[in-house]
């Protein structure tokens, strides 16, 4: 496995400033070698980079570019947390609610550009379980969120 | 406690094939003895049972029937993974994501199918933490979703 | 750190019983040093403070009452559970689910009083992760549900 720090240099990949949390919680927590992350919003320098639903006025490109910003905002959390992205272990689960019209339901291919970014960035260790819910609405009325948990090196 | 394996042949079911992933992620990870699934829908031999929400189209005993099958998948994954069930030591969470029209409120009364069923094969050791909530929609158009934790011999 | 039942008592909070579950589930499984519960709904004498939707018949200010009675159930199951939430060693992650108009994307308004008390009674420790999504409607037509996860002394 080539480490995920040299793999997001060689991808090009340049981590955002880890986003704050939009209330009264933390960014992530560890307990043992679990990293629980917070849900993530696609924010890029501190705001949305669109706003509303798939099926509406969100085109599944653009949730997929959502998607990637969603990860990358999760990876610079581990990496603030952790020092380095090396010492993830692997991805162990990925929670995706796509905000959504009452008729879409391509929310897997949505979050597959997540999923697939992990894959490029951890090889096998980014496989990792999945689940994908339609919903209303989010804060900020985000086309979508996306929570993570990583298993770490104690 | 009867071995799951040996109770599933007293109660008759029969697994299915472990159903395939719908998108980049794993049916399940595991991390130390802590299994994670990925949200499992109610799949019958590659197509849904029936699409559709509760409170519209979709009866709860319908969903009561989808509910069982989406336990036989999550059944089959832990198998495929595990070589056998009986190493599940215990069913430890349960989270029901059901499509549900906006006055539909008897998500639990769809969801107790799967945990009762849970109980059945696995005793006590199926016994387990639950959240249910309604959504709008679901990939393929699914009337629920269900993701499990399972603990199990390291 | 003040002992979070010392805690308790400076803050002139009282437990209620500890809500039964509405299925055929319970109410926290712990594994290994993990403590998940189920989703909790804002039941008070067995009955929810109010129903509805926010956005529409429910404000953010009765939800987060709601949320605050959310909390003290969880903590009410934890004892029960452990004897004494001085065993508690910190709150790892809350997922917060708001019956949500499609217009209202003020989730996180609502969790922060649950996040709020949770630091109140465990300091520092009581610092966690947290998802916050709209969905259309809840069980018994809940303004809001939360789960959580808390780490324990084993």
């Amino acid at each position: 496995m080539v480490p995920p720090e040299e793999r997001l240099r060689e991808l090009g990949i340049t981590l955002p400033e880890a986003p704050a949390a939009l209330g009264s919680y933390v960014p992530c927590v560890q307990t043992g070698n679990l990293l629980f992350l917070s849900g993530m919003l696609p924010l890029r320098e501190g705001k949305l980079i669109r706003t509303g639903r798939l099926g509406e006025s969100v085109s599944v490109s653009d949730a997929q570019e959502d998607a990637k910003q969603v990860v990358k905002n999760a990876l610079s959390i581990v990496r603030a947390h952790l020092g380095s992205l090396d010492k993830v272990t692997r991805c162990v689960k990925l929670s995706g609610y796509v905000a959504s019209a009452p008729d879409f339901i391509d929310q897997p291919k949505v979050l597959n550009a997540a999923s697939e970014l992990l894959r490029d960035i951890f090889g096998d260790h980014g496989r990792h379980a999945r689940v994908a819910a339609g919903v209303p609405v989010l804060p900020l009325n985000a086309p979508l969120e996306i929570d993570f948990i990583f298993e770490i090196k104690e």
